[in-house]
């Protein structure tokens, strides 16, 4: 009998598993739409003009299976030694639960950044203890919750000391033992600002000369030195005093808030965080009281609820989304919060007993090392360390470096005669002989007798992390359930959609995210020879090629380990590229007002003059007010940032124009790729007439938001600008880096890439396709209810739509605030709140949702507008609705209810779950009071006891 | 300056991380018990009588990072090649969403027994999908939630053959094409019972010389036959028919129900399960509904609630934990809960249509394979085939076989000049071409028309799951949030401690899980040549080599993979002995009356009469009534089976007399190890005159129970039993196997293995004595508000207490029901309930809890004694009270609260959370609904919808 193989293929990727809407769903949808086919629907959003010519075309698309088949032959070309490399990254031991019940658990991994304080409770406790413990380390009063990595942190310090320094002098000052990352990002930051940066010895610094110095503790060689007198000195010269520290040093060693330091950065990583080739890590910063308001980056703070219970928040929020534009100083956006959360756990789970002993087992290993190399007449130097030292071996440096590698281990390649060797917690007495063996000592140390080889005086004097959390039950039992309570109290993607606009909350499939967890893309040391990390090297050739393939440019940079990174980077770019013309003197940028406010922030930073665009009625930019600037600037025109579609969410047709106007006049063309994700397989930004953009691999390409951070942000660029790319002092190039490590968060790549693998050409389009059509359809049903901004000529929205609450202000009292928090009784994230107009939502579903979802999602929205017309019409309290009281908590329930509504409709207004309602910890946060008060570091137990009170 | 190193051991997994009270909290709670230290308490508690003479040694303990490098080291000693071997098991692909988030999270795996419906509907609906999906793919009207293999499974539908057919003979016919493992298992069983197996053609079958017979279907050499007249020949002889089916087959052939088969049984394995070097699995069993009340194994039920609401429940109970002793034909206790909800949640992945289209793949590349071998002269068998073909090649068999190991394939060895091929979903064109080669045929088939090899009339004619859970959408995102909304019904051990006496729910670390996800533990097939399997060789004799040195034995069999399959083991182990020493006549087994009830039915299983020995009033065994028992049956006495220390909890001292009369009458000495978690390292059945024990490892070595199973019960043995442990077809030995795999279920053993590695002898030790801590701690605490029954001599219990509940049944008419149900509010699993004793709880915390939350449990049952209190004293209403109506659901609190308590005493007794508070999803279970109406397949849709009116 002949074969009639089944209509269905069941490792079809992209299709069953990625794409929410099965192909019925689809069907149905396109019904309520009035369209016959989603090819139909597609070319009245799209517009033919601005389409690609060739589809994508990457092959046959992988299923689950032939995907973790092909990463672990990739994954098997890098090799695994024991790096002694130190710079910054260090071996660390995740603790096995932390792994699995953050790292590996979407409860933790899908959550999007805490802007909504009422679904992000558990987070945000975890980042307050990431914050105390980065406060009590360094001895300073105020820590954010994370910065991308220690070298952009020490260029922040460096950009905040020249704000708070009362010496308005241009120069700023570089230990010249930082390591030579942090000096290279410092330099490359300073530069546009005008900023002269003095590398040099500490002890010659003339404090006179500069508004601000860095220092870093223990020097990337190994010196441990007291910076009390270069503070001081500082001081005097009202310049401000920075000092780069390893806060696991920090547990044995004096503070920088012993030494008087203003700021204080440095690297979590070795706190429990994969080296992942470079990253993600989180940096932190913190700095004296006096200077929180200038800090950039997240501040977790406490403060109360409308029942007056303690909540936390995201504090001074003005200073993030909403940076300031033509003011700004920093476009820092995103924290690395999955790596800060994890950081913190380490802290909570090893406590400060034991974080020492770690500390002192490490420096104990090391003294037995340069006992052991001093007593076979190596000269080891410094005299005082704690994990590091170098020895000068002379003309036998590439010798003893190969002989370590014979040995599997990687030692650093110090000038052109020393070899560096930084021991952590991962060092056994095996790797110590085997480091001994590489030097050609075969004699084995008879018995060691254990010393500090830190004087006296540069002990640490302090306590630290004494708060309860710090001292909780330690037993992996209490662990487990703290993280689980933890995240039980946070709303993420493993629960409901999150349809924020312009972030593009999509699955993080499981399959994607499982390479991340193996040792041979998480255990390599950035700097390790390139010979071992022969696997990377593929991932990144053909991730490239593949973003290429899908955004019409000739080269990728993957150095920009944020979204902001990646615009600053390409606009040094663009300004290199002028430079090489002869055209160095290009600084005006033109960005139309509805852009994201990073745009202007990132363009102040490379040193131009922003000037605005404006838009006109339909939201598009205004191309003749536009051509009137380009002409008006023609001479100084360095280029424009545009983004596409635009942050209306409409696909303009004038793009071409505007690219054609900017180069017409001597501009090059950035266009912003946070909305790719309506993009990709349709249009390609290269050939609209951009030169330059950056790629959110965490928004279109699937790597996980992890509760606020990690992101990526490689740039795309035309092939005029390739050379002009940024370059690394581990792997050369002309210009200077933006990140610290060459290849930015790395350990993050193959999520993207899995992704390009599984869905292939086809199913990166369809899926941009299903985008549109949920976000349309979104558009649809809420259509009549809400008025839906902002349109293309066909009436259609791209991936995401604007809907306008602002009536709603007058008519009903009710704000964007109280729909926001309504959506939370219903069992959802709220959409982007007032971006980018004031008073709208902005819903964007990607095509991860189901139609179930999406319709939970509109029965929500329609029935908070029939809660807004009962108040318009009088039928319930204008202040006392269930608008007003959102979110509702399970404690309301519990207490007497004395609202003019039911229990029943306060709690489970349409969309909620039954059974499976989400419940917000606490009820709305009062915002206000918690900037008047900042408190940014765990609560003293016996608050904890007034507020159950 | 002197180094001195802080009094910290950050990496000591037994006591910072396994061990959950701290030292302070130990000193703490050695106070309250008036002890001066944790030896005194011991020494109090454990007669020195008993104390092993050395301490346990096996060298340094290992740290989690330690563990896992050993670990790998280990696991690169397996070699994983593609297995098509067959033979019941196959190649498979987990789907990465559910391996990351039901195999490797805590909420799914950590969960027990789901006997406390309130509690455990997520799972509870998920057993259900299982058995809708079993009952719908085998055509019959009830399934089971799972048996623990598919040899097992047969040999338990013969004795329920034979214990519902009308026939009253004792022989049972065995189709000689079932796997070889299944054949040697109902032997096994049938010997002790007397049931004559007849093994043969079932063609030449005399129906009416037998009271059933089995098929394989496809058989194990891969011929599909239809056995519909076999069936009806057996059915005209009174006769039931048994069907052993591959559950994917199905999806294309006639099912057993359309062969009239009265029993069905078989394996899920190759639905998602990993091949784990043969198990766990969950193997199935469905029948008639008229058989059903005769169905060995958990049956999950529709219900309804205390308001009407549906509810998920075990129905018919009373046939497991609760089996009729004497009468007693199935000791089945154990199922593998955590593999059938990933293989149903394979199911609701895949759907039907998924399903059908991967049996057709494999069966397209079946074909194509036999097709090339036909065309290069092979003579293929069977003509009908699903995915496996046998080949005859003569002489050259290892030629072959070994040419395939060297494509990296396994092949099966079928006698002496044949070899089998089975495929599987994970077969690719490159392993059939792989496969061609090793047969010398290097020519390629140019083009390939895919064709049945199957006859129309085999071919399915009906539908199946046709449920609408069977259908929803299949999208990652929703798939992840249905596994996430289940998870979150339930309460395992990642929230609160599960005090079930005599289960021992100890901390499952995550280092101890993990490497049960490498593909070297997790894709060897149980067959695969013994060079294939080096690193479980090794791992199975160095953990046999510790767990000798715990028990005091000489040897180990890892092969029953429960621990009522060790007792069944563990007594043919004695009877075998018996036999060997011409005392095949013993045949009476000593139990007594406390006994756990698998005791008797294992008795019952190996042929022996059981008799009872009594009690002493403190729950003592009354050695007088034994030794009188045993001198009256010195003839005949085989052995007595007792449990060390006693399901009371206590250490009894006469425990060496009780050994020793019953040597003096010729018998062997059975110590059930269910409590081995009080003796690890103090005490050794083998030094007490045990012959022989099982050891649970999902409970005292750290196995988690997956929601109810897996387990493993290997058994040790004294060395003059060694001989008679069982053997099995694959590796040997004289007597025959009791499950199908000759490790039972290996791929658990590293968890074992690595709880050994991490907590050192010393380690193990202290856990033991910690879990005797906090027992007595408990018994303290709850000292005066309830009876502690049954101390030793100087008043402490063992590492559990019963308190008795009895009082209040009469002084206030409150169940041990009532406040099994009332802990549910407070957050609690109930402790054990009405065993050993009717009206009584007993507790057994563990040794991992921490002093905060055996706190909680306590404040929670004395808070609970105070409300019986109040009405005992007409404070509150006999009827209407928070321990009648416990537990309480959020929709309590939603509707009018017309109760004579407030919501907050009736919701928020003392223990429960508060913003961390556990709901249970529905009221309490009415359980005598849910057997009188009996439906064990899922609801069709319109009936939720009539439960949510």
């Amino acid at each position: 009998m002949a074969f009639e193989p089944i209509d269905y293929l069941p490792y079809d990727f992209a299709n069953r598993r990625h794409i929410g809407p099965s192909p019925d769903e689809m069907a149905a949808m396109l019904e309520v739409l009035g369209v016959d086919s989603l090819d139909t629907l597609i070319d009245q959003t799209v517009p033919k003009s601005i389409r690609q010519e060739k589809p994508l075309d990457f092959g046959k698309a992988k299923s689950e299976r032939e995907l973790l088949h092909h990463m672990r032959v990739t994954a098997s070309k890098n090799k695994v030694l024991t790096s002694l490399i130190g710079q910054g990254y260090h071996g660390t031991v995740t603790p096995p639960a932390i792994q699995r019940n953050i790292f590996e658990n979407p409860a933790w991994y899908t959550a999007y950044t805490p802007y909504q304080p009422e679904i992000s409770q558990g987070r945000l406790e975890a980042l307050l203890n990431f914050q105390t413990m980065v406060s009590d380390l360094t001895g300073l009063e105020i820590a954010n919750a994370s910065l991308l990595d220690e070298s952009t942190a020490c260029a922040e310090a460096m950009t905040m000391a020249q704000r708070v320094a009362k010496s308005k002098k241009t120069a700023f000052f570089v230990d010249r033992d930082c390591h030579p990352q942090n000096i290279a990002v410092i330099q490359t930051r300073a530069a546009p600002l005008g900023i002269e940066v003095i590398v040099g010895n500490p002890d010659k610094m003339d404090a006179s000369a500069v508004f601000g110095a860095i220092f870093q503790y223990p020097g990337t060689y190994g010196h441990v030195r007291d910076y009390t007198d270069h503070i001081a000195r500082l001081h005097e010269a009202d310049a401000i005093g920075i000092v780069s520290a390893d806060p696991l040093s920090l547990t044995l060693l004096k503070e920088p808030g012993a030494m008087n330091a203003d700021i204080a950065v440095g690297s979590t990583q070795r706190f429990g965080i994969p080296l992942g080739y470079g990253g993600p890590h989180a940096a932190y910063m913190a700095c004296r009281d006096a200077y929180k308001r200038a800090m950039p980056g997240r501040i977790v703070g406490v403060s109360i609820d409308a029942h007056g219970n303690r909540a936390y928040r995201l504090s001074l929020q003005t200073r993030e989304q909403h940076i300031r534009r033509e003011k700004a100083t920093s476009n820092v956006c995103t924290a690395q919060a999955l790596l800060a959360v994890m950081a913190s756990m380490y802290a909570v789970f090893h406590g400060p007993k034991g974080l020492k002993a770690i500390a002192q087992r490490i420096h104990r290993k090391t003294v037995r090392m340069a006992k052991g190399l001093e007593k076979a007449g190596f000269k080891v130097d410094p005299q005082s360390f704690f994990d590091t030292i170098t020895v000068d071996v002379g003309p036998l440096q590439a010798a003893v470096m190969k002989s370590a590698v014979d040995e599997k281990i990687n030692l650093r390649k110090v000038g052109e005669t020393r070899v560096g060797i930084t021991f952590d917690e991962c060092t056994r007495p095996e790797n110590v002989e085997a480091v001994w063996r590489a030097f050609g000592i075969t004699e084995k140390d008879d018995k060691f007798e254990p010393e500090y080889r830190v004087p006296e005086n540069m002990h640490r004097k302090t306590e630290y992390l004494t708060h309860p959390i710090f001292h909780m039950n330690r037993a992996e039992t209490e662990m487990m359930r703290y993280m689980r309570r933890l995240a039980d109290r946070d709303l993420a993607l493993d629960r409901a959609m999150i349809p924020l606009g312009s972030c593009t909350m999509k699955l993080n499939a499981a399959a994607e995210m499982m390479p991340v967890s193996w040792r041979e893309f998480s255990r390599l040391h950035p700097f390790v020879p390139a010979d071992q990390a022969e696997g990377y090297a593929e991932l990144i050739a053909d991730l490239s090629a593949k973003l290429c393939d899908i955004t019409g440019y000739a080269a990728i940079s993957m150095q920009p380990n944020s979204g902001a990174q990646g615009e600053y980077a390409g606009l040094l770019t663009i300004a290199a590229y002028h430079r090489a013309q002869d055209e160095g003197h290009r600084n005006v940028c033109l960005i139309p007002v509805s852009a994201h406010g990073t745009n202007p922030a990132s363009a102040q930073m490379v040193g131009w003059k922003v000037v605005v665009v404006k838009s006109a009625e339909n939201g598009d930019i205004d191309v003749d007010d536009f051509r009137a600037k380009a002409e008006k600037h023609a001479e100084n025109l360095a280029a424009c940032m545009i983004t596409y579609p635009s942050t209306h969410g409409v696909f303009e047709e004038t793009v071409r124009d505007v690219c054609k106007i900017t180069h017409e006049h001597g501009g090059q063309v950035y266009i912003d790729g946070a909305n790719m994700n309506a993009m990709v397989g349709l249009s390609r930004p290269g050939d609209l007439g951009g030169d330059v953009s950056h790629l959110n691999l965490h928004k279109t390409f699937c790597i996980p938001h992890g509760g606020g951070g990690p992101g990526m942000g490689p740039i795309g660029v035309k092939s005029h600008l390739v050379e002009h790319l940024p370059g690394h002092p581990s792997t050369g190039g002309v210009q200077g880096p933006v990140s610290a490590a060459p290849f930015g968060s790395p350990s993050l790549l193959p999520i993207s890439w899995a992704y390009c693998l599984m869905m292939g050409g086809e199913g990166l389009t369809q899926a941009t396709r299903v985008a549109i059509l949920n976000a349309n359809y979104i558009a649809k049903r809420l259509e009549g209810a809400y008025d839906v901004l902002y349109r293309g000529s066909e009436g259609r929205v791209a991936h995401e739509c604007i809907i306008d609450t602002r009536p709603y202000a007058d008519s009903a009292h009710v704000t964007v605030d109280d729909i926001a928090k309504r959506l939370v009784d219903c069992g959802f994230h709220a959409p982007t709140m007032s971006w980018p107009v004031s008073g709208t939502l902005m819903i964007e579903p990607t095509e991860s949702e189901t139609k179930a979802e999406l319709d939970r999602f509109c029965d929500a929205m329609l029935a908070i507008r029939e809660e807004i017309r009962a108040i318009e019409e009088g039928k319930i309290d204008a202040e006392n609705n269930p608008l007003k009281n959102a979110p509702h908590t399970m404690e309301d329930l519990v207490t007497d209810w004395d609202r003019p509504y039911s229990r029943e409709q306060g709690c489970f207004p349409p969309g909620a779950f039954r059974v499976d309602k989400y419940w917000p910890p606490v009820n709305r946060v009062d915002n206000v009071h918690g900037d008047r008060h900042l408190i940014c570091t765990c609560p003293p137990l016996e608050d904890y006891a007034e507020a159950a009170e």
